[in-house]
């Protein structure tokens, strides 16, 4: 069998963990690696996710790497945000590659922004190509995993999901994500800027209601600090009494004025019982729990790196997680 | 949105249950029923479910059925068994309906009998139409599941499936399936005489080491009593020391002399903690139980129902819910 050659674009975190995910499949061969970093422009790929040089240059310059043909997917790894991976595809696009991305606004943008989401279909049309965005959350946990479990259901009447992460042994730019180790008020600045907040809930949500045909009314997306009662140390911090022990976000669908769908994301230090739940509430109802949860930065990269066979048979346009969902209840 | 329009046959408990299920759902319709048993021949569909009459009758006459057109998917609810599906088949598939069937030997036929499974496969493609074998298991709990929960794994090493259920409260054909109350002896005979069998455990390792890759040296399918160690009752039963309270039944897949896949199955009366239980040994590992269980017969009809639409769309053939997994791993 052929490998399938693959485009690594984006090489922060999660792009070079994903170069090591690919170098270990043999289903693929990267050809080809792109970051808008001067500073990591001619380094090898591999070498830059701590690897041994498998010969292949990052370029700043996307014309340099696609022009010459021969790329199947393009994995991209660059940005959360829907408006900048726009721009990203409509010049990746006509170069008529294949885009598995881990954009989590991409996720499923139909209902926040359907003007742009319908551009970037009709791009990936005209070019006889697929372009999905995925990952464990948006893309798994909390949107596609409870549409597969509502296929052994007779009737859906809500749904919850909770994916709750103790923090205390997580890496330091994790807890710092989080929160950990802000006053209230330093808290309250992030969440202002916009810079402290899981970005995906919403789409989740959507995603879920548009598959089960649910109209959503509104939706909401909350975000409040976990507050420590008394001092807390880590191996990296102190949080003080009163300080952030890490974040709180829940996501509410409200369909027909009822609260249909709750997604609750809870990422702090010392948080109790890790874990990803699902509850369906239906008949049958399913109260699923992955004990301990799944780590999220392994699971993106797996994911990424599992979809790829995948887009190769996908129709061409804009796909999301629910174009792969089997049989769901609707 | 014109309503799909379905055909029912086989209406024992299964069908008559799936009849009610169909009724539920505003986007099919039945406008046909077919059964063997002349005494249900004449008797409407929806009351011989316990329903309100809806003015279609049971026919034992497949061509009366079918040969006046318009019928979208036949749901296929008559027999476990390959050979018997596959007569049934051959008189179903040229009048070019789709099929979703409960059939366990059909939902991964393709190794146990690559010869029949063949022609299956050719009958459905010379016809245009799409044959799928779904249900709660084998077709999600023990196979398409694990398969799913895959996806975001970046290495699988070994997966283990347990359903533990419970059947002190189960209606008593259930108890008695299990082989509750029956001596050693009787046990035996009945699992001597094939009548006493989870069917689909094969199937379902099957289905699993296929998708990811692996080649099975081979299967194994062991049946045994769970024995009562003091008398036992139910409302229903009384089970005597040394008697059996249920089965167990353990599926085992072997790869390169190694035990990678495993499947147990019990269910008995006073099974403690009923759970559906998927534990994929790999990076991550994933530990993910649905506490409780899922109801066999709620889901599998449900399934069956969930499934109508997307056989409209599957590429014609015999499909398995292996050709419904997203991404897993492989």
């Amino acid at each position: 069998m052929e490998k399938i050659k693959v485009v690594q674009m984006g090489l922060g975190p999660i792009g070079n963990k994903e170069t090591q995910y690919l170098l270990e499949r043999n289903t693929v061969e990267i050809v080809g690696a792109i970051d808008s970093d001067p500073a990591k422009a001619g380094q090898d790929v591999a070498a830059l996710a701590g690897l041994p040089p498998i010969g292949v240059e990052v370029s700043t310059d996307v014309e340099q790497v696609l022009r010459r043909g021969g790329v199947d997917v393009l994995v991209l790894t660059t940005t959360s945000g829907l408006a900048s991976v726009h721009g990203q595809l409509a010049q990746l696009l006509p170069y008529r590659v294949h885009i598995v991305s881990s954009c989590e606004e991409l996720s499923y943008p139909w209902q926040t922004n359907h003007d742009l989401s319908a551009r970037i279909d009709r791009l990936a049309r005209d070019n006889g190509v697929a372009v999905l965005s995925t990952g464990v959350n948006p893309g798994f946990l909390m949107d596609f995993l409870p549409l597969v479990l509502t296929g052994v259901c007779r009737k859906v009447s809500r749904i919850r999901v909770e994916r709750i992460q103790d923090a205390t042994f997580r890496r330091i730019p994790f807890q710092q994500k989080i929160g950990a180790g802000l006053t209230p008020q330093g808290f309250a600045e992030k969440v202002k800027a916009g810079t402290l907040r899981h970005v995906g809930l919403t789409e989740s949500i959507q995603m879920i209601a548009a598959s089960l045909g649910w109209t959503l009314d509104r939706t909401e997306d909350i975000i409040t600090p976990i507050i420590a009662e008394r001092q807390t140390r880590t191996e990296a911090m102190e949080v003080k009494a009163g300080d952030a022990l890490g974040v709180q976000q829940i996501g509410r669908g409200v369909v027909a004025g009822e609260e249909r769908i709750t997604m609750v994301f809870r990422a702090a230090i010392g948080e109790p019982d890790s874990r990803d739940r699902i509850l369906i509430e239906g008949d049958p109802t399913i109260d699923s729990t992955i004990q301990g949860g799944v780590n999220g930065d392994v699971a993106t990269c797996a994911m990424l790196t599992n979809a790829i066979p995948s887009i190769l048979k996908a129709p061409p346009g804009l796909r999301t997680m629910a174009d792969f969902a089997p049989h769901h209840f609707l």
